[in-house]
């Protein structure tokens, strides 16, 4: 019989994380204080972030970082995640392709945001931090880090985009299952969100506001630190156990990936992915593509800009180089709200701008139908998001169709999709609608990033 | 690191069900034609049910059943399931106990119950037939089959107990992904449905009812059969898989169960994670104990009669040998949908009555409470039938930590709650209700049973 999944036992899980920072040809450009616009030092960001994870941004030196035992035993409560052969969906799609999918979404949030929140909750713990906040879009990263806190005994609050909030009602109740308090973004709890509910009573809020708001709580909150669910360099750097794993799991199939494919919100399930089997480009050994799958909605690398940008909408953070469509960019409301970021991970911006990276933009329903059509042959309900990296990959895999070629593809599953069901009932009943951007608005909030960049 | 999780290769995936029957000191009571109270013969079941299923049904010789290969292989697409050891729970519990869990929720419809159904629908099409149909109740089962069905191409209508259909319309979406046509019950497309709709407009319907509109549709349908998600003794063979696994996972932990949980609605996933270990007390080698964990408001084997009854609320089934409440016993419309159900298996309660098994009755606060726990400690939300199993755990671990005694305990986490969270929603808000059932009603819905048996 034909293997279908392949596992690591627990002591195959990764003892390190890779950080693609100390290989990469060309470093990422600083991150700037938006002030004096000089380079931020790991000890500038310490009233934010907990310490370890400041210097980890920072790192540009180490390829290796050592995983924590007590996050170690942690993954092991998921890890190793399976490594699937999509045997059903490659006889649906009639393609001479390999297609492999790693599952992240059999971690206890429902997807692979666990990887970075166990480490962060972890760090924080370590350094006497008592509490920490972030904020959540689809609310995967808000379940993570609400089970990280409770694991290491830290209070978690979270701030949850709005529409969010009342789309996702599962989403907030995984998160107060598991001890966390939430509050719906634009709030009247910060000065950001004040300043947002009063130009806009009615604004359904956004990742940019919700980072601005928890930010603000955790400079203004003693023992209170902030966490970030992607965009930063730690975070990806947390995701990479997922391409470490999956490296060594395409070897005991005895394979390597031609294409290696995620969705793309601020890039860290794609990162964790994809920098493991990067390095090897990077090196010279192999020419793997690599393509993120973002959603028409939200182009950042397929019509955004090389730039510095704010990371938030208030303008709280530092200046980042990345790829943004501006700071201001008020997405669609589509059902992919972790795909809702006006800008790319520095490192990630890096990488697409030198050529290691390709970017296509998937449209909702397009990203819907591959997700039903992945569902009913390999049994899993892909998140809204996923579906951006199953659509990328059926595009490939019937290019192989047409070419004969008998390419080796490798795609994320960042998560499942129990709780985004009304997403799919209204793509059955043909009720979703497909979103583009013109290149009007995307000129007018690029002009704001502009104006950053002297 | 301490091991945390046993899995087996997929070459180690049982090659057979055990068939309890074949080794059952007194074998069940036949089941009777309620008109001429004849024992029926397989054939006599052929109008209703595929006949391979017919005929495991009455199997009481051969101890193990070939899993066909087509079968075992959309088993790989999901087993083995974890076996994993609750260390955080055992701490939180401070209990001496060794607690291990079954973790049947990473099925793709997110419970045990597609162990059944892919067995079901493959022995269907291999007949010929080209139609499916069943009752659900929390939707568990109707996922599952909704799957099974779209994997061996064939077509699938569900009768959804309306309460259920209205509460988790999520679970209807999950069915509707996988391409069923789903209808809720009591409805008007069947004699069934509208007699109880006639006397009762706002009926909220029972697991009972929709059987009865199942099968009405399945014996007037050319190229339809009927299949259901519990109770039958095929469907407990089929659910043998998780036990078997469980017995060689618990081998690699080197442990051998104490004490075996299991939440009991009809009595699948209890006979699926309990006849293997129980065939070894059977034996005289063991002296495991067995303990169904049945809801308050529908305890059929701690308050039930063994005697004769109808399967569903019309009596349209043949009579069977079980615990019963009563076919016409209404329970309280608690979120555990999955065990609102009368009667308990045909094998089962012939076990029970011979000192096999035991059970014990759980409120529905008390099964949240212990949910909550286990989502803090394991991380995994679990069904709000799986929370009664979890709540029985819990009981005997705590009995251990007053006595001191090192107890192995293993429990079937028979499914996640993903889809549940206005259940948790609730019970976090302490608006969930208790329900007991009075001995009066229990008396009045027995006498109707009682008239079944001479």
């Amino acid at each position: 019989m034909r293997q279908k999944k392949y596992l690591l036992p627990e002591s195959e899980i990764p003892q390190a994380w890779f950080n693609i920072q100390a290989v990469m040809p060309n470093k990422p450009l600083p991150i700037l204080n938006p002030a004096t616009r000089e380079p931020l030092k790991a000890e500038d960001l310490y009233p934010i972030f907990c310490e370890e994870c400041a210097n980890q941004e920072l790192n540009t030196t180490d390829e290796w970082i050592p995983i924590p035992e007590a996050v170690r035993e942690q993954y092991t409560y998921y890890r190793s995640t399976p490594l699937v052969r999509a045997y059903e969906l490659e006889a649906a799609l009639g393609t001479p392709a390999h297609i492999y999918f790693k599952n992240e979404s059999v971690s206890p949030a429902g997807s692979h945001k666990l990887n970075s929140a166990l480490a962060q909750a972890y760090y924080a713990k370590k350094q006497g931090i008592t509490n920490i906040t972030t904020e959540t879009g689809a609310g995967q990263w808000g379940g993570a880090l609400s089970y990280a806190a409770k694991k290491f005994g830290l209070e978690c609050a979270v701030y949850m985009v709005k529409i969010s909030y009342n789309q996702k009602p599962y989403r907030r109740s995984i998160m107060q299952t598991f001890g966390a308090a939430i509050t719906p973004s634009p709030s009247m709890s910060t000065r950001a969100g004040k300043d947002i509910i009063t130009l806009n009573p009615n604004d359904n809020g956004s990742l940019g506001c919700a980072i601005s708001e928890a930010i603000e709580l955790a400079v203004t909150t003693p023992g209170c630190r902030y966490t970030l669910g992607s965009v930063l360099n730690h975070v990806c750097l947390h995701q990479t156990v997922i391409g470490l794993e999956a490296e060594k799991q395409m070897a005991l199939a005895g394979e390597y990936p031609d294409i290696v494919i995620a969705c793309f919100g601020g890039g860290s399930n794609f990162s964790g992915i994809a920098f493991p089997f990067m390095r090897h480009n990077i090196s010279g050994e192999k020419k793997t593509r690599f393509i993120a799958a973002e959603p028409a909605a939200c182009p950042k690398l397929t019509k955004g800009k090389f730039e510095y940008d704010f990371g938030d909408e208030a303008g709280l953070t530092p200046l980042l180089p990345m790829f943004t469509l501006g700071h201001g960019f008020k997405p669609a409301n589509i059902h992919a709200g972790g795909l809702r970021y006006h800008g790319a991970g520095v490192i990630l911006s890096q990488l697409m701008k030198d050529g290691y990276m390709e970017a296509v933009d998937i449209q909702q329903n397009e990203s819907f139908k591959a997700g039903v059509l992945f569902a009913r042959t390999e049994g899993i309900i892909p998140a809204p998001e996923s579906c951006h990296a199953i659509a990328a990959t059926v595009r490939e895999a019937l290019r192989c169709k047409e070419t004969g070629e008998a390419k080796t593809i490798l795609f994320n599953l960042s998560g499942h999709g129990f709780v985004d069901m009304s997403a799919y009932d209204q793509y059955l009943e043909g009720n979703l609608q497909d979103y583009s951007v013109s290149d009007e608005d995307i000129a007018r909030f690029i002009a704001d990033a502009d104006a950053l960049n002297p």
